[in-house]
């Protein structure tokens, strides 16, 4: 019989097989409750903290970026997103980014969920944050090139959907809670 | 001026800077259309393709499992995938995973949405399934332990949210796109 839950694997080693300049594998030995042993692979990413944004320039619109996705070798649209310097809090970071990959600030933002990217393989987690109040303001970023960056309807996510270059889970992920948050908040202010 | 929509950027070089058994890191020199160079690192996984299954077994519920994940070295909630074998096509696949991950298979197995998961730094993208008409049927897998199956009903996305062990952006987009599908065609029923 199965435990229920079972006890978490017993981590027997751990190496690093591989690095880059960005990324770092390692191997980990492990023994499950069953007495099982396996050897799994998972990518070492920074630890530092990520931060993906939804900025809302009214309360049913939301910025979306177009920009060079080196994966995909191809043009992606998405959400604004990037790493937490060191010496940054979340709200810093996101309003950061903001003013660096969409040219505005905002006087209000919270947080809204976190995701994770491939638990299995990647210990990657992002914080997503609800941004408002928006205010120009442009920062220099280290993109190659300027950003496209898109207002979209926040309802219209079928429509982004649709289209060949929106499909990353995070993003997609993301709006469909801020979306729901949206309409909850919409709908207690009708019934009061 | 930024033109729009921007031309690719021209790879100047691309090569291999890290491998191990299931990763390699490529590294890629780009010359944007501004003349801006940058080099890139992403992320080569497997070519195969990947399914993620969304399994109902009512019309109101649907499979998920818990399973151990090595990059957060902890147990997770989300919903069965796994890679598609040489040979075998996308419907097989999320008919073998199911077999193997839940105990059982689906008379009914139909395309829902693509998703990529960080197309900046991943090619990585993953076919999610609709399945229905299930029964039972279970097939040995690698697993090194039984996953534990759990029947959740999909209109408690908040719920599961609200979860320490639900995160898996992937995951999520897919049960959002799922149940927004099926009250869309509830819906279009009542109208009728």
């Amino acid at each position: 019989m199965a435990q229920f839950p079972h006890d978490k694997p017993h981590i027997l080693g751990r190496r690093e097989v591989a690095r880059s300049r960005l990324f770092a594998v390692e191997e980990l030995e492990l023994r499950f409750s069953n007495g099982a042993e396996r050897t799994f692979e998972r990518l070492q990413g920074s630890d530092q903290g990520a931060v993906m944004i939804i900025a809302m320039p009214d309360p049913e619109h939301v910025l979306l970026i177009r920009e060079y996705a080196a994966g995909f070798d191809d043009y992606v649209l998405t959400l604004p997103k990037g790493l937490v310097d060191p010496g940054e809090d979340i709200v810093g970071a996101a309003n950061r980014e903001l003013m660096e990959e969409c040219g505005v600030g905002a006087h209000t933002i919270e947080p809204l969920v976190e995701l994770s990217l491939a638990p299995n393989y990647m210990r990657h987690r992002m914080q997503v944050m609800l941004a408002s109040d928006l205010y120009d303001q442009r920062l220099p970023g280290d993109e190659p090139e300027p950003l496209i960056v898109e207002t979209h309807a926040i309802e219209a996510i079928p429509a982004l959907l649709a289209r060949d270059d929106f499909h990353e889970a995070r993003a997609i992920a993301a709006l469909y809670i801020a979306r729901d948050k949206l309409r909850d908040e919409q709908q207690r202010l009708q019934l009061w």
